[in-house]
């Protein structure tokens, strides 16, 4: 049986590549997860989402919970088999989608009491009921219950709500069933004050996790101040263990926070940007609204591999998006994952040959000279 | 180079197996070919409608026309290069569209004058000009431009309807551009009157055409007034040549029309079902908003072979459903299009197996045991 186990393979300056081994596969890192909010990842095909290189797949507790509910789902045999999809989950905690979706939130040091946005009702997520829910999704990595701090937050506030989710971490841990092959992560809050990242880093060493992910950044506060969070947390965090960036991000924020030792990412952008017309390219980012690709015969982007730019024109981007037709989200959701694949396959080969800085400086190099159209 | 010609292999009865070959490709009949209106089958990857068994697919005049307009198509490289369907691409003429869908039509001599529904702009279809456009599309298949009797009409009404979709078919002939691998098809008119029936095959007999459509049904008339006015057409249509029974139907419909010497057909119902959660199955259609799926791990169709009844329970696609996910419409527009293509397939092996009657009274019988919910 499959232990759930982290291998390092190389490392070059901060950078590491290395392979997660979870109970229903491995998943190589630096690496992306795609987000599957409700089973799904918005108009994908889960054989597609493999196709483009994801090994690992995200599912979100808040909504699950609410819709079709984490004990429907475990009658039907899990998440995985819910939703076809073979690999490695990741469940969050609802703790984060709670504050930001739920109406009528209230905070206790329980946990946190809300009415759902689907149809109204009420319901409950404290640590235990996280850590229940998760294992009925069966999820491979589960997140512990914390508090996403809002940004900004005096140091005082930060303080408070960072020591909040170390208190919820710890119930996390005492509620998490283990069982060989699946993992839990604690999660780093504190803000952008460095003390109190060192503070929640060490509170987290000391309960001990399977990995250790980086909350409450990518709220606001500026790719400088994530880059220089980054900088001040991840030292704290141990070596051995997968780091994880939670809610991240746009391509260059990625390939900065992995020459600053983070191994995992997940985001929605790929996939809503691809639903709103906006794609990815190794130069810049296209708005498929844009008249001025409706007569351009070439690809999206002539070095990717991905059915959008093997397979059609600009020209016709454009026109499935003008015309509101389902495959244009199709499309280009496929596009830009195959994209943010692209550039952690990239980050894994330039690390494992050392040449980490430099793929940097090149990516974001042609990405600033690229055809960027106005959003 | 290819030749338009029509194999034709077997017969039972009225119904007839054989192979349509055209530029693009054969396509085996009977055949459903699925509605691409505006270059794409819509919620589908075009390898995806493939994998169904479709050979060909529909083009709408009316709809490409207006956008991305018919000259951008052909700038690009025609239909089957812009949407990447390699194979056989049928086109209507748009007659039918604009009496339907367009504002402000004028019907003359001449052809009908009408306003876009997408931005109110100025047009004109005539047999000429929508014998271009379908060129410029590139369609193997192209139909004459006709007006579509409205249902009900007197026969005075319907008379006069056909004898102009007649001299419009003679038009078209003129007007249509001649090369190895296309062919033309002509439309017969006369709503559900037998004598004009008779007379508007008579007059597309001495046009002669490379195909024979049957127009005007499924416009309200009912299955059993489309049955007894295919009794008293499909006889004067000429043996060698393809029919086409356009815009149908449900899939009892097809089963009927092929009994009754039918070759092709076209609708939207398999598409547009599976984008309002109605799915065809062996056992009748099955509504997925229905609450009494949402804990039934069983799959669609057990018999079926899309990834919608391999992969996932009527619990998932319910989720789906009521979450509104792309995926839904993905998932049901496949599963549906499979079906209609495994009616096809069930019909032409019984054909050839000599067993048409005894297949088309198995398929009746177990869809009316089956499990219909309300839609």
């Amino acid at each position: 049986m499959t232990q759930f186990r982290f291998d390092l393979h190389a490392t070059d300056g901060a950078a590491r590549c290395g392979t997660l081994h979870t109970a229903h596969g491995p998943m190589d890192t630096p690496a992306f997860m795609p987000v599957g909010t409700a089973a799904t990842v918005k108009a994908m095909m889960p054989e597609s989402v493999a196709a483009t290189g994801a090994q690992t797949i995200l599912g979100n507790t808040y909504h699950l919970m609410l819709r079709p509910t984490a004990e429907r789902v475990g009658r039907l045999g899990g998440l995985h088999r819910f939703m076809n999809w073979p690999g490695p989950i990741l469940t969050d905690s609802g703790g984060f989608q709670v504050m930001s979706l739920a109406k009528l939130r209230k905070l206790t040091e329980d946990g946190v009491t809300f009415q759902s946005h689907v149809d109204g009702s009420r319901h409950v997520l404290t640590p235990e009921r996280s850590m229940e829910i998760q294992h009925l999704l069966d999820a491979d990595i589960t997140m512990c219950f914390d508090e996403c701090t809002p940004f900004p937050a005096t140091l005082q506030q930060a303080a408070q709500s960072m020591r909040l989710s170390m208190r919820w971490a710890q119930r996390s841990k005492d509620a998490f069933i283990e069982r060989p092959g699946y993992g839990l992560f604690g999660i780093v809050q504190g803000g952008v004050h460095p003390e109190l990242r060192a503070e929640s880093a060490a509170a987290l060493r000391h309960i001990g996790f399977d990995g250790y992910a980086v909350g409450g950044l990518a709220v606001g506060e500026g790719q400088e101040l994530m880059f220089s969070t980054l900088d001040v947390t991840v030292p704290h965090l141990p070596a051995d263990r997968p780091r994880y960036l939670m809610g991240v991000g746009r391509p260059s924020d990625m390939v900065g926070a992995v020459l600053r030792g983070i191994d995992m990412f997940d985001c929605v952008m790929p996939t809503r940007s691809g639903r709103t017309a906006q794609a990815f390219t190794r130069r810049g980012t296209v708005n498929l609204r844009n008249a001025r690709h409706q007569d351009d015969p070439r690809p999206l982007d002539e070095d990717c591999t991905c059915p959008a730019c093997r397979h059609y024109s600009r020209a016709y981007l454009q026109h499935l998006v003008r015309s509101q037709e389902i495959l244009g989200p199709m499309l280009l959701t496929w596009h830009n994952l195959q994209f943010y694949q692209d550039v952690m396959k990239g980050l894994r080969r330039a690390i494992a040959e050392g040449r980490a800085q430099a793929f940097a400086q090149a990516f974001l190099d042609q990405e600033a000279a690229g055809d960027i159209d106005p959003a």
